[in-house]
Parts: structure tokens; sequence; C-alpha cells
């Protein structure tokens, strides 16, 4: 094992970037001064950033460097195409304390670059340091878009449906079980943690994708969505910020929720209501996003996609239950603060 | 004081977020939605980001929170003009613990929205969350440059003038200064710090500006400098990077170095070699470039501006000592790591 201290900054940075290859046109200039340079014209280009923090989004107690790093990228990847965008560029800003040896950052790192390899994005530039305690990774991505075809979370229409991309509550009742097994691991180290046949909320957990196929389906069949956003808190919270325009409310179909098998079931080995758990489970990374009625034949013959509702002209988000009861929707999302 | 367990991550970020004006053109979309939206059509796009650590870049002992989220920006603005460019946007990530109130969140914010008002940046977005010890804050920049006018660290060439802005090593005694004040008032809290009499050397150090003043001559007097970086790391570390390209080396004349009469008074106090601490002190936060014979005469009509050397067909790096004798350069800058 490398001591970072006998590497240095400078060491550290060369290492990490030596086999940084650059792939998009719009990358003038990567890694290696100042600043990187890029050629963004005629399309417009969107930005976003993210802070992962050690302890707070993390625990390396059941997370392996190698999935933290695809994930830390991917979060940011998911805001790029929540705007209709394809990411090209991020930035990767590291600090970890001298307890880590180089050879994890070198993993954190490997699973960054596999990250940006399938999701074609250049690493253009970022910062490493130390820190007093634990591993903190700020992410910003950069993307483009054709002028005409951004799409805002806040600008859908009454009549519009509602729609979201594969399943919810997975990557929530994923967390669930491995705090679970974490903690009969603590209290007996001899206890192997029971991981089987829990293979897709453990994926969607420790190493989620973002959709890159559903933009492509858009671009490809000529649907700009009305309005979109990436559920990373929760559908009950991110449906509020689609419905925000004043006049603008939902009727979302309990029945139509996609939750998968694994999903249901781990839920009710926890006591949670599934339904519940797609709600106000966090960090899905899916789409939610609605399309004009004009779209619907094109939407409903893609099988990654499920239309759950649609938007109303009231102030009123309703959940209609199976027996057709209306309950108001309120936001239960994760909070990274409290 | 107001915990920020009240407010929570959302009620945070709309705080914070509330009187944030959008007042350059390429945004077409800031803080609100999964990303920023920007249109930078025509022009390279530069980009750069920054992390900072408390107890690792600086000591809320003796940095007021107003001055940190000055300087966060500063450091990053100063990234863009070293590129030639003009800083547009900035995204602000901050990880922060329980244990401040909001208010001192608010009072970071202050200083980092003066510096965007000063240098005429818009704040695009962001990411608010909780660390579970001290203050981490993450800064990426956004600047736009003619094409033809960008400029890199590494393409100087032999016979070059070698200039710098302002003066140098102020900032590294101005830490010196504070941290010996700090050992005092620990040791016995009755002595109040002396500080009378070096503000200078402390504004450097605890609110830095970035030199806009110096690209804007650039640019008002058809000056494209051959090479550019700015001075984070200390003179004999940053001149390395000017003098990158094989078969090109620099001679610096001692003589010419630019030192504040502060600077030298306190190096003179601990000891140093006022030459050293201009060679090797860290955060100076001037530009280091050079410029082709034909624009020597503009130059000189500078007085921000001194002429230090020039750039040699050799691989060797010296500094001509008053006496006349050659020194070779190595960089004993600042090291984030060690």
């Amino acid at each position: 094992m490398t001591e970072l201290s006998e590497i240095g900054e400078f060491g550290l940075i060369e290492k990490l970037a030596k086999d940084i290859k650059i792939t998009n046109k719009s990358t003038i200039k990567g890694i290696g001064d100042d600043a990187a340079v890029l050629n963004l014209s005629n399309n417009l280009t969107v930005v976003t950033t993210d802070m992962l923090i050690e302890g707070v989004h993390f625990d390396l107690g059941y997370v392996p460097l190698r999935h933290l790093g695809y994930k830390s990228v991917v979060v940011n990847i998911s805001d790029v195409y929540a705007m209709n965008a394809k990411p090209k560029q991020i930035t990767v800003s590291i600090a970890v304390s001298n307890r880590f040896p180089y050879e994890a950052i070198e993993e954190l790192y490997e699973g960054i670059k596999a990250a940006c390899e399938n999701y074609k994005v250049d690493i253009i530039g970022g910062d490493t340091s130390s820190s007093h305690k634990g591993i903190a990774i700020s992410i910003t991505a950069i993307g483009e878009v054709e002028k005409d075809k951004v799409v805002y979370r806040n600008t859908a229409n009454a009549g519009d449906l509602i729609c979201v991309s594969g399943d919810l509550g997975a990557a929530y009742v994923g967390l669930q079980l491995l705090e679970r097994e974490k903690y009969i691991y603590q209290e007996n180290p001899k206890i192997q943690p029971n991981l089987s046949g829990h293979e897709y909320i453990l994926q969607k957990q420790l190493k989620p994708e973002a959709r890159y196929d559903i933009i492509n389906f858009f671009n490809s069949n000529n649907i700009v969505p009305t309005s979109m956003i990436d559920i990373s808190d929760g559908l009950s919270s991110e449906i509020i910020h689609i419905c925000s325009q004043f006049g603008l409310g939902c009727d979302i179909y309990e029945d139509k929720i996609p939750i998968a098998q694994q999903t249901i079931d781990m839920s009710l080995e926890f006591n949670i209501d599934p339904i519940v758990t797609a709600l106000s489970g966090g960090e899905d990374y899916e789409l939610l996003f609605t399309v004009s009625p004009e779209d619907v034949e094109k939407i409903k013959a893609n099988n990654l996609i499920s239309i759950i509702g649609n938007i109303t002209k009231s102030n009123d988000m309703n959940l209609i239950a199976k027996d057709g009861t209306k309950i108001p929707m309120t936001a239960q999302g994760w909070n990274a603060m409290r």
C-alpha cells in the first residue's frame, strides 16, 4: 500500500490523470492547465453539480469504492439527462484523509473512469486535496442540448400524461438491506451477509445507471417531453416540482406505479407498504416526465416507460388508490439535512 | 441562532438562493432545475474547479466566514483569468456540520455573493449537504474567451519576456502572522492580537482579489500573452509549468521580483529571506505570463506589471542573484497533500 503523503498532490493528480482520454469533439483541452477549454457552439449547455460526503451519502462499510466512483458520476449525469441533454464533460474534486492508501483512491477513480467510458463523458479537470476525516467527492457535469429541445421541470400542461421510466423504490430497499446486514455482521462477525436473490435492489443502490436509453428514445422518436425531472428524492417529492405552476395538480394511479418484485418482497420483509417505498424511497435515478396526449401511442410502445397519471387543472396532487379513493400526496422524500 | 436541522436542505437552498440575481446574457436558467442552462455560442468556454476543506485550506480560528466565501470564489476566478478568459458563471457546493447555525452559512454566502457581484458572475447552481465535521466548499467556475485569445500555460517561446502582476509573498507572510497571533492568543487569551500596520499582507491572505485589471489591460491594448498561469503555489513552482516545453528554460532576476515592503518586513521578523517568501509562498493569485518582445513597451507602461526575466533556449531555470551568480530554481511551493 502506498501512503498518500509519499506521492503528494501533484504526484496523485499525475497518476490518476495519466490514462484519461478525451473523446468528445467539444473538449479542446482537458486536465493540465488552469482551466479546461471547451467549444460548445450552437447548442445550449447544461451544468449540474453534486457533492457526496462519507457517512452522509455513503457508508464505506458496504459500498465498494469502485461502485462509489461510478455512482457519483451517474447521479450527475442523471441530472443532465433530466434536461433532455447529453452529458459531455465532468470535473471531479476529491478530498481524502491520509488514512486511505493511494490504491483506495485509484479504485474510486476506476469507477469514475468506467462510468465516463460507458456514458462517453470526458474528465476535463478537478482538484485533489486532503481532508481531516473521510472522503468528499464533488462532481460537476456539463452537457449539450439543441436549443429547441431543452426540457425544464415546471413546464407541464393540464391534460399531459405523467410518465416514469423503469421502476421505483428498489434503491431504497437495497439500502435498508445493506444496513440490516451490516448491523447483523457488527453484532456477530461470524454471520456472513445474506445478499443472494437481492441482486437487483442492491445494484440499484450500489451501482445505478442513468437513463440514456430514454433520452435516445425521445430523440429517435421526435418526442420532446413537456416537463422532466430525475427522481432522486422520491416520486412524491419530485411530482411537486412538476406541478409547481399555479393551478396545476395531478392524479397518480397507485396501480400504475411500477415496482419490481424484489422491491415488493423486501418492502414486505421490512413491514413497509411497497407503495410507500415507491413514493418516498430516494435514489431511484429514474426519469419522471410529462408528454402531450398526442405522443401517447409512441410512449405506450416503449415498455421501459409507465404512464402513471395525468396533469389536472386544480391545485391538488392526488394518489388514486386501487379502490378509487383519492389520497392527497405530500412530500416524504429523502432530505439530506435531517 | 437557527439550527440547520430546523430548516432542512430545501429550506436552506431556498433561503440562500432567494436574492440571487442573474446578470449575464449567457445564463438562460440558473438555480432551480436539475441543471443550469447556458447559451455559450461563438466563444470558447473554460471550466475550472477548486475544493476548500476546513483545517486544510482554512482555519476558522482567524478566517471570517464572509472572507472565506469571498476567497473561495476568487481562487476559481483567478484560474479563469489565467486562461485570458472572463468568468461568467459558478456553481457552489457546500457541506457543513450541524454545529454551524444557519446564520454562519448565510455569512459564508454573503461573501460568495459579494465576490460574484464584484466580478459580475452568476451563481447558477450547487448543492448543500451536511458533513460530520467542518465545512467543505467546492466551486466550479465557467468563463468565456474569444477563440483566438485563449492562453495556455505551456506555449511560451525562447526570447519571450517573463512578467508578473502585483507583488509576491504577501499572502504567505499574512498567514504566518495569523498563525503566530492565534498561537499567542491560545497561550494567553488576555493578549489581543496585534495586527495593525499589517493590513496589506492580511488582506492578501484573507480577502485576495483576482487580476481582472490585467486581463482588461491585455484586451484594450491588443496584447495576447504567449503563456499564462496564476500563482497559487509560489513563483518557483509555477515557472516550471511555463518552461515545461522541451528545450525551454528561464533566467529570473532576483532584483526584479516585486515584493511589498510589508512582506519584506514580516519575512525578516520571521527570519526568512524575503526572496524565499516571494519564490515559495503560496496563494498570491497574481498572474505569471510571458509576452513576445514586440509587446515590451506596452507592458512597461503598466506599473502593475513587473518584467522579471526571460525565456531561454536551454533546459535550465535560473535565478540570477543580485551579485550575478546563477542559482538553479526548484519547486518549493505549497503542496496540499503533505
